[in-house]
């Protein structure tokens, strides 16, 4: 490692992700000797405190990258699309949080507690997966190392904030309009930019991005691909429905799964998935534990509960997975891709 | 039928249930020669207006069935194991809406859609499915006449209301007390009875009614466990996963099923769906059409939605389903049973 740290850019720096980055980087310390705090155009001028630092928001532009040795993207797929390979041109290594280059075979999509080795070998391009799907295979991984995976059908429970600060500014004044006896204006949810747009207070929307013409939307495929990218099982069989719900922050997924051996015990299920790293078992229903959306905002592990056997299917399992979806989900996974580059001794 | 109707009970008819049962008497025309409210002694004495007329609602007693020739019951569990036999005792037939006598062998349990034939050899209890079992075996029945059915895999949405009015008002104050800044204070939900309460604004619960040895709630063993009894197929391989959430009333739920039947189309559903009894169809992803919660209240149907095949599993669907959780799902299909009843000269 650099001795004085890296020279980082955080691009997106405004957004709900952007400010859980620098949080995060702030926390755990990451080694930095310069920062840049990049935008788009509109936000470019707003003045961000980090570690007591005041720092100036400039607008991302392709010289920005200039020395920037490490890029943290969270400014959406077609600022990535324009902008990382003009800093990978520049000599930096780029961690993108959008769904960009998520499944470009040449681009890792890592979660680095299940394949931080797939790190070796990059173009300068990292993917970081979509929130829904880091949480899921983190619980997965260990159950897959001890017991094999063939199929994983998962519903999921979705807070706003994934869909950025706008959207959580909607669904608390829709909430406040709605007791009040107002109406709800929707105008940004399901997805700000598609035809419609839904009540998300009290509601549930069957809808997060658009949809796709095998009658699954863009954020269901994600989790089905990419889920297979990472833990490299073209063959495993997923299938997923997500949910947008009235919450502010913190995914919650009802998994179903079928291992490849039968018969393990539910003891033995949590005892896998205790000792994995970045998760947090929350189960024991005799005191009515377990994970829940409103506990895990702020936390950085991967909580897992409500562990038991399928009634019919020897080799089936059904579990609840809840994780904070702008750290774990988004911007603590990016610097921990930037950590095991360190560890890895793959950044120059 | 008796040309002036009939001597029609109502017990908890100050509840979240009661109430919409007699809005749906109301509504639908139901023939009532007369009509006696019930309720526990706190709530006795209360009035309520029924089509113009002012009613006094009266402790429910043993007595209080002389002469009743239909009673609807929805008033907890303990009142109607204690005063259903006591209804029947003195000729009334009893539609129970409580999970009382749902898996007793001797006690048809029904949604008229599904099977209306189960109500020929009663014995005076005819039990009301649970809210989130109705709405789902709508939908199935239709699928299974003409594909069959091997496997259904549940992940449910639950509104507050299903849990009582009293739960209404806590997801409404804890709601107000958050986005005011204040701290929520559980006192009802997951379980009044239960030993720990959680915070239902904003956050999703997996837990609806208490556990069960096994791992599941007994809301999860109800789905199973009814769905199989009401479709007549003990060999039916179902799982259920149940979830609380922040809206007041509409149920979602996320299914999978496997049909027996391989390679049906998307479109083959479609049409069973949109010429079954009770349910509409409301499925075009290019408009995003597809059943909500916040849509469905006050309506009496069951939505189905989303409807796509698997794209590993050549039986393997997935649909979303959405019903007002107290009318289909609780006070409309009680009253069904009652009008099936008459249409079938079951009642004397």
């Amino acid at each position: 490692m650099s001795t004085n740290g890296y020279h980082v850019a955080v691009v997106g720096a405004t957004g709900a992700v952007g400010q859980q980055m620098l949080v995060t980087l702030e926390k755990r310390g990451f080694p930095i000797a310069s920062l840049k705090l990049l935008s788009s155009k509109r936000s470019a001028g707003k003045e961000i405190t980090f570690k007591g630092e005041s720092y100036t928001v400039e607008e991302a532009t392709p010289e920005s990258f200039e020395g920037v040795q490490i890029a943290l993207f969270s400014a959406g797929g077609s600022v990535s699309k324009a902008l990382a390979p003009e800093a990978v041109k520049r000599g930096a290594i780029v961690v993108d949080n959008t769904s960009a280059f998520r499944m470009d075979p040449e681009v890792p999509l890592v979660v680095p507690e299940v394949n931080a080795a797939d790190l070796r070998g990059n173009k300068g391009i990292i993917a970081n997966p979509n929130c829904s799907t880091i949480q899921m295979v983190a619980a997965l991984e260990p159950i897959r190392q001890k017991l094999g995976l063939k199929k994983v059908i998962v519903s999921t429970y979705q807070a706003v904030s994934g869909a950025g600060l706008e959207a959580v500014d909607e669904l608390k004044s829709q909430t406040a309009d709605l007791l009040a006896g107002k109406e709800a204006k929707p105008e940004i949810l399901p997805v700000g930019g598609d035809k419609k747009h839904y009540q998300i207070a009290f509601n549930a929307i069957p809808q997060i991005d658009v949809f796709q013409e095998n009658g699954y939307t863009f954020e269901e495929m994600k989790m089905m691909n990419e889920t297979k990218k990472i833990l490299h099982m073209a063959e495993l069989q997923v299938a997923a429905t997500c949910v947008r719900l009235p919450i502010e922050t913190g995914h919650s997924e009802s998994v179903y799964i079928e291992t490849e051996q039968e018969g393990a015990t539910v003891d033995e299920l949590k005892s896998l998935l205790s000792d994995a790293p970045g998760v947090t078992l929350q189960d024991d229903i005799s005191q009515q534990v377990y994970p829940m959306a409103a506990n895990c905002v702020g936390e950085d592990d991967v909580f897992v509960g409500r562990i038991r056997r399928d009634l019919d299917q020897a080799n089936g399992y059904h579990f609840w997975v809840v994780s904070d979806n702008l750290l774990k989900g988004a911007a603590l996974n990016s610097v921990q891709i930037a950590e095991s580059l360190i560890e890895q001794d793959l950044l120059s």
